[in-house]
């Protein structure tokens, strides 16, 4: 073991460890907080791997994996042939924690993105909102047929979207623990329960998300819900008042969109580039609200949101006391390097609600979700949660906790890791070359599906359509931009699909079918 | 069998009878129909049972049926002696559809309830509405603790209001349904589904309220909810404008009070008398856009709406293009004669909504009901739910489809209403005869809790202190009232009793204790 003198600048001595638990990452989490905190500088050079587990008694092992999971975060940077070193980050992030508690909110001047204030087409044109006066103002109640588009039913097909491989559910478990619940109910959970949810499954969820996300939430945080959507719409219900601005990604998941603009939101969307929520556009929007996004994997480009990028949309919170929800729709799906630190975990000014779900892990009709809030908003959502329904049906959230406490959840995860990436794989490996007016694969780090550019909308159309003929499902990138985006329309056109919905040898015949309609 | 000619108002040739489908049921619309139309006027002398019977060529079974039916709603009357006669009903009712499509609002003058157009005070001062603008104007985003009444958890108890038999639920039937569900489950139902609910589980809902309830509705005007709560909410968010009076029974039901005023409602009290809500006080409100009311047993003081009543309603409710929501959360239980018909069942115009619920039948924490919706509406309930949650979890409403067709619905249903009479008479029997302050017990005639005047709120309270020192739960009446009602203080005092949540001899135990601290 080779004992070389630490990097001056660096100081073993603070970082403390417990034997007790998880070595690696609490490792990762000291280097983190003092990165975070000006302690270890930009620039600052970091101890080989192995001498700092000779200076802090533990296994390389552990300081190799805690690095790799602050590189993979964007937190150090290796120069080649010159070992690791802490990354440049933005100022405003890093030092926020030191402003005082509330800026004057800055307010905006002539800026527009020139999205228009009144939700009036495409996939904003609610009728939800609109049926609503006409219920009230029509003479006979009648109500228009509407246009919201809803998640597609019927059997699982290539290449839908939103879709995990839920072939795979271990259903004889998820049986048996049916079965022991139902057969000697404990009648005290048969009544009216908690509307914030089953208090051992809180739990669970809470020790999870602790372990493998890095947040330091407890139980008491946690809201069940029916699903994300419940969640996001529990946040629209509660942090809007009609006519407030939410910042949307542009493109975006419409169904977060749906639910603020019922809230009476005025939707702002905002550009995403390869790191994520363009920020500085977020910032002259003046007066927002509330930011919606997905940092882990953005929906539906797929982009991962850089570390820098987080930082920034917290300090953007900090600044204007706006808040930010994160939907973390299908963070457990990272194939390279462990999934980046939520903004939940990054969080110090409570100003992050996050929106966890199992829909992604086992299946999207469980409709189970969670909400992981800052302490002060728990008793608010709770409440709204009772007002609207009580609370979840009792024995998915019971089993569920059940199905977490006996180690199959954690199991299952990896299981669907696994699956997901050999569907990934099998896509990429059989996609066509040459695709007329169809751009190159992305490189897919996380997620269950990808997007590929297309040249222009009409083409986009056409080779939809082709697929619709040979009965393959794929979402035209087109549809998830809001209407009047500054972005030319052609550069709107692209194909999402959705990689982990059918096991391999239906993703190769349906490619199969794909090469016919669409090279021939 | 006698020949006697039937009186000569009635024509039974009018009525014509399909064989393949029940007889007495028919007959028993037959003949409403005709009461309501006017075809069959007020004091019109119906025919002996066995010679309408001998008339139709039906059994006289079939036609005793349908007039126990026809009696127990209050469209005919018998004279002692003398046979049976079409009752007087409320000219406005029976005529209403004759009148042209819609009237001008009537606009009432000066009539003032003396309800407060803020929610201030009592069970109105909800922390759901007021925490939204806190959470917006506060800095640091502080919600204040508030006071939302939620229904009491913790192993049922003597006298625990809105709580089944559910100890006789059959939950090893539930257990292997469940199961049988698991092991084999239909791929295309786990992915995202109808929000509108399960198409088969809607199917039989709408079959089932056909034959129990008389309601003509299709399995297209269901949409299943997360329990009877949510359908009220939903009535709420779709129906109400902020600022739009809505008016409720008073005494009430909280939990609707509180959807109403989360959706912005002004809420205005309207008394209860023995016939139910007074619709003369309701047309003096004047601009209402929608009464709450639950007709089958009020909720809390147990009246059950008369026919008079309900048709009374319905007018107000064609005249003012007025909605009706239609709790009819323990329609099940009814003691003597056969259930009233619903309003639901009696509208022409589309103007109620009828919120059912699998709570009272199986339990609570299944999070199971539906509504009944006019068609017009159905598309806009579906596609709110949608935003709000998507849809309900699948396997409950899978699994309670199988319970209803395999029969267990029907037969659960027989031993609950079984149950919940003994439950009910071993109250009546025990109940200590003289208690200070305390009226006589009521006719109990259906549903699952009883209500008991008492002469002054303080004594109510220091009874309920009393019961609650030997662990038995009492509400007080005083609780369900609106702040600022006409009705003087203590007149609202009373005590209301659940009597089906746990069996007889918990029921005697709780009262021998009561017994103790009451009496002594």
């Amino acid at each position: 073991m080779s004992n070389m003198p630490l990097p001056s600048s660096f100081n073993p001595a603070g970082i403390e460890l417990d034997r007790r638990q998880g070595l690696s990452r609490q490792l990762y989490q000291a280097l983190r907080v003092r990165v975070l905190d000006g302690r270890l500088a930009s620039g600052t050079r970091l101890p080989a791997s192995r001498d700092l587990a000779a200076a802090l008694s533990i296994s390389r092992n552990s300081v190799v994996r805690a690095y790799d999971q602050l590189y993979a975060e964007g937190f150090i940077e290796g120069r080649v042939g010159d070992g690791t070193y802490v990354a440049q980050l933005p100022q405003a992030a890093v030092s926020v924690k030191k402003l005082s508690t509330k800026l004057s909110t800055k307010v905006s001047t002539g800026f527009s993105t020139g999205l228009p204030t009144a939700l009036s087409t495409n996939w904003l044109d609610l009728p939800v909102i609109s049926s609503s006066k006409v219920i009230h103002r029509g003479a006979l109640g009648r109500v228009e047929k509407n246009h919201l588009a809803l998640p597609p039913s019927g059997p699982p097909r290539a290449f839908r979207v939103g879709v995990p491989a839920f072939d795979l559910f271990p259903f004889e478990v998820w049986a048996k623990l049916n079965a022991a619940f139902w057969r000697k109910p404990d009648l005290q959970q048969l009544c009216y329960g908690d509307p914030a949810g089953d208090a051992r499954l809180r739990g669970l969820i809470a020790a999870y998300l602790r372990s493998s996300r890095g947040m330091q939430c407890t139980a008491g945080q946690i809201v069940i819900t029916s699903g994300a959507q419940q969640g996001i719409s529990l946040c629209a219900q509660l942090l809007v008042e009609p006519g407030d601005t939410v910042a949307i990604e542009n493109p975006g998941y419409q169904a977060a969109g749906h639910a603020f603009a019922v809230a009476g939101a005025r939707l702002q969307g905002v550009a995403v580039d390869s790191e994520g929520i363009e920020c500085a556009q977020l910032a002259e929007l003046g007066d927002c609200r509330l930011t919606y996004v997905t940092p882990s994997h953005q929906y539906p480009t797929g982009v991962v949101m850089s570390l820098a990028r987080r930082l920034e949309l917290l300090a953007w919170a900090e600044r204007t006391q706006g808040w930010i929800v994160e939907d973390d729709y299908d963070g457990e799906y990272r194939y390279s390097g462990a999934p980046l630190a939520p903004l939940a975990a990054l969080d110090r000014q409570g100003r992050v609600l996050y929106v966890g779900t199992f829909g992604k892990v086992a299946f999207p009709a469980l409709r189970l979700g969670y909400l992981v809030l800052p302490p002060s908003l728990v008793d608010a959502f709770a409440q709204r949660r009772a007002v609207d329904m009580r609370h979840s049906e009792v024995s998915t959230q019971a089993i569920m906790a059940e199905f977490m406490a006996a180690g199959h959840f954690q199991r299952h995860i990896r299981r669907m890791r696994r699956a997901a990436l050999s569907r990934r794989n099998c896509l990429l490996n059989h996609w066509p070359m040459s695709i007329e007016g169809v751009g190159n694969l992305p490189a897919v780090m996380a997620g269950l599906h990808m997007t590929v550019p297309v040249s222009s909308v009409a083409r986009e159309r056409e080779l939809i359509e082709y697929a619709e003929s040979v009965e393959v499902e794929v979402n035209g990138l087109s549809n998830y931009w809001l209407p009047d985006s500054q972005t030319p329309l052609d550069q709107r056109a692209g194909l999402v699909l959705g990689f982990a919905a059918v096991p391999e040898p239906a993703i190769e015949a349906a490619l199969a079918r794909l090469r016919k309609v669409w090279c021939d």
